[in-house]
């Protein structure tokens, strides 16, 4: 038995309550290693008095359990199996049989089979209660959602966004996530000088009123895009301590390092392009050495005081129904747990979303984020369709294994239904360059993207086959409304999304591999009422299918057609999907 | 290379702040299996405009620092570096050579080689920021602290204490603490009628201030038992809720399962000895199945404030330095978030202590706890020098595993310079009845405890001799104060009290074992100023110690004298301390 390559941990993304009643347990082994894997358990604390005058361990509360292998990557396989605690009071032990020899695993390492208890209890690993508090919670809504990300530049104002909206709506996207719409001086406005105001270049308040009004009655959910990590160079307060260093009463809610505030000359206002010298001894701490984004001090309370204010304002003022925030994972956990509490308080159902590009577990234990934006299972799709953000092409097992270690086998489950599922975004190339240009590679990617977990989302002009680098913001060019027919995704998206609603298969989190191959990738999703296969090949070559038996035979669901017999043959770049 | 045994994950006991600008880096890998290991860390931003009108990475950024083997123990090494951030943004990846071939490992798993920046950047691990709300920070006074457990009924009344604090000084302990002193039923008095209230069996609030003001006079920190977790059964809000059920206004502030509350008849105003299926059905959540100790429900808001103003009040209006907060583990994380926020606002000194038996990383990251009681270390210890808790009798390898399992590899440095370091309390076997009664052993017990960082506890009586196991609560026996000479150990304890004062090398975290061997254990400890070797023969045979080569020679700690020569002899049961 390969003991290196155990792991578990409670209370982390090996072991977490999925309610008042129910743990998730998942350990991890080397790739192959184990035959298969017993969990034993029981309240720690029942020992009941007998009828000799002494305390015995009561047989009934001890719970045992199978687990199954989930998943495999390079390297390891991931265990899970789920238990009820109704004492919510839980110490367990794995069991582990690889065929020659059989083990216990516990907070103390390894032991001998089979776990006695109570004689063992002791060297269990422990779930000492599970707290209603510190249950992860995300709303409801989230896994039903798919999402369309608006540049708000590209669309000129927020009027022709309101305008739009059907269109929008028309394709079956039922949230928009806006990046910021605040005032400030550039074309991205992630440096903002008004929080409370609307950029007047895309419009005034009363339009973004308009537009929460018309996206609420065509049924969509409204993100907008919170800039808390900094301010922008201009804004009033930064600008203050510019002018009165230490006297300002801002002083203290930016990053100051030394004075004078500033280094350099500003031209019209606004800092100048810098030097590399300049910019590494920037008098005070910006995102990364950007003069123009002075970042906020969270650990001033005021200045707390005052951006939980903008979350409240746009919230309660204007109804918005989810908040991503930027640049998330260099704020303070500390603020993000206050952000949680004040906004869940006043807008239980509000969306939070960190932008994180990291694992994320440290930020999804249910008391900050609902959701993550999903690099990883941007990283493992586009490579597998085309080239990734880090240069990667990826063949199926490499998909596979790519997504199980930063997605499947990363996050707890409920988290994975809301993960916020982009291929693109204003932060990367266009899906389409990640491909090559190659639509039809871009379809796969969607067909992927639309049976994952969580809530997918299109990056304006996806569906129009906008291509675009991100060097250059070629990947923030003006919407494009005509385009030619081979370009056009916008039916096949269409009906991507409306089967994604009808099915709960598209929808549920675990992925069950049936066989990854080349560019060959073949999964099951199951759902309570209906199983989905979904096939993808990512080749020129067509490639015949042999299906799993099935005595009712499949649908295809895309054509909504019969599919007989024990095969079916993918064209090159073909995929199916079909249920049974 | 062993890959499945290497392990690391940021934000974690592998990788946390030690400060603003200074990060612990852990790895874990096979036990022999890395010759060496380099990390390689930068800021990911640090590409500023070059000559060429492009952005080239800033290469004086890049930090490249050798990584040392700490510790190891059955499976595993455990390797560590510590790093200055000066932007506060850090990714790293591991350089890994096995004497063969050189791997990075970052993020997504391993890659090829050396870990060129900016290209690999993205697969390097990430810790995005370090915020200053979010680091870990305990009180200064506490690993300067040895504590005294008192189990107050043991020595009859707070005046009792308080006349005996003279004698506690004098032996050189500068904390105190003591287990339930509010108003409770029985002798533990876990079980709380009133949280403002001194239990008249140990004297009046008045007692409790006197107390206070005598400990702080002669320099002893005074910590309480807040026991949060539940209340005790005549509490008279629980009867409140006994009595009208639903209709009480505390209903919600206890976990009631179903009505009645009742699933049996009091007698005297008190539940009887339950059988087997009325405590396995008592309508209400409860310590264990304890119908004495009904659980607060911290999800409401008011008992909160209810439990939260008890804890300040005796922190405000008498002036405790600590709270060690009784079964932490099955409160809400969620609660002692709060906890911690509102004790720290008003006393940002004060002590904040958790029970939690088992690993505790998930209460230790700054948010919650301090620290915990380290059971980790008493079941090393007492199974070195007798048997422990679980039965277990450990060699000197099985002593080092143990303890790095628990202890040194398990928690940030800081953390470990606060742990609380008992080797028995009132909830175990008294550490001579550990010991099986050997004297000589309890002592080796006491030599390893006073030379590990964290703060030591001594269980009352114990620096008497005094024996007793936790079964019929023969460990909460009277304080004896005449004691045979031969079980006399407060002598020794004092002067091991006194060395632990003055030498900064046995306060120490770290911990560089030498030789563990049968019952050898020998190990440095180094500080700034002077190295401390620790040589312990818990065999009944002497034993020759070689000593490392040292010019000035060494002083032999508890004797004074000077040592030469090369070696020493330790006599069965002896022990040096070694200065140099």
């Amino acid at each position: 038995m390969n003991l290196h390559a155990i792991y578990h941990e409670p209370k982390s993304r090996y072991s977490y309550a999925a309610d008042s009643f129910t743990l998730h347990i998942r350990l991890r082994a080397a790739a192959g290693d184990i035959q298969g894997i017993k969990l034993v358990a029981a309240d720690p604390f029942s020992r009941f008095p007998d009828h000799n005058n002494s305390h015995t361990f009561d047989a009934e509360s001890v719970i045992e359990t199978e687990m199954r292998r989930e998943y495999r990557d390079g390297l390891f396989d991931y265990w899970f199996c789920e238990i009820r605690s109704p004492t919510r009071r839980t110490r367990y032990a794995f069991v582990l049989d690889d065929g020659q020899k059989r083990l216990c695993y516990g907070s103390s390492g390894f032991f001998g089979a089979p776990a006695r208890i109570p004689e063992d209890i002791d060297r269990f690993f422990n779930f000492p209660d599970i707290c209603d508090e510190d249950i992860y919670r995300a709303p409801e809504w989230v896994s039903g959602t798919v999402w369309y990300q608006i540049f708000p530049d590209a669309w000129g104002s927020l009027r022709s966004i309101t305008g739009g909206l059907s269109y929008i709506a028309g394709l079956g996207f039922n949230g928009i996530y806006l990046t910021p719409i605040f005032t400030s001086p550039s074309k991205h406005k992630y440096n903002t000088t008004d929080y409370f105001q609307i950029d007047p270049a895309f419009g005034t308040n009363e339009d973004f009123r308009e537009l929460v009004r018309t996206a609420h009655g065509l049924g969509i959910r409204v993100m907008l895009d919170a800039v808390f990590n900094h301010a922008g160079f201009s804004h009033p307060f930064f600008q203050d301590v510019v002018e009165k260093g230490k006297d300002s009463e801002y002083f203290d809610w930016f990053h100051i390092l030394r004075e004078p505030v500033l280094n350099f000359e500003t031209v019209n206002g606004n800092p100048p392009e810098l030097g590399r010298e300049q910019m590494k001894n920037l008098p005070y701490r910006a995102f990364a050495f950007v003069a123009h984004m002075p970042k906020w001090n969270t650990a001033n309370p005021a200045a707390r005081t005052y951006l939980l204010n903008i979350a409240r304002h746009w919230a309660e003022e204007y109804g918005i129904d989810g908040w991503r925030f930027d640049v998330s994972n260099e704020v303070s956990h500390d603020f993000w747990r206050e952000t949680r509490k004040f906004l869940k308080a006043l807008k239980p159902d509000i969306f939070l979303l960190g932008e994180n590009w990291d694992d994320s577990m440290p930020w999804l234990c249910g008391d900050q984020f609902d959701s993550v934006m999903n690099y990883g299972l941007l990283d493992a799709v586009t490579g597998f369709c085309g080239v990734n953000p880090n240069g990667e092409s990826l063949d199926a097992p490499g998909f596979r294994e790519r997504v199980t270690r930063k997605v499947l086998a990363a996050y707890p489950k409920p988290v994975q239904r809301v993960l916020f599922n982009m291929l693109d975004s204003h932060d990367t190339d266009r899906l389409i360059t990640f491909c090559g240009g190659n639509i039809d590679a871009a379809k796969l990617a969607y067909v992927i993207q639309m049976t994952m977990g969580g809530a997918p989302s299109i990056y304006y002009g996806g569906e129009a086959g906008m291509d675009g680098m991100l060097r250059g913001n070629e990947n923030r060019l003006c919407m494009v409304w005509d385009v030619s027919p081979e370009k056009d995704l916008r039916d096949f998206l269409k009906r991507l999304i409306a089967l994604r609603k009808r099915h709960p298969s598209m929808r549920e989190a675990d992925v069950e591999f049936l066989q990854c191959e080349g560019g060959f990738l073949f999964y099951r999703k199951r759902a309570e009422t209906e199983t989905l296969l979904v096939a993808v090949n990512r080749d020129h070559k067509s490639r015949s299918v042999e299906l799993p038996a099935s005595p009712g035979g499949y649908t295809d669901a895309m054509t909504g057609e019969a599919v007989t017999g024990g095969h079916i043959t993918l064209p090159g770049y073909g995929f199916a999907l079909l249920l049974h």
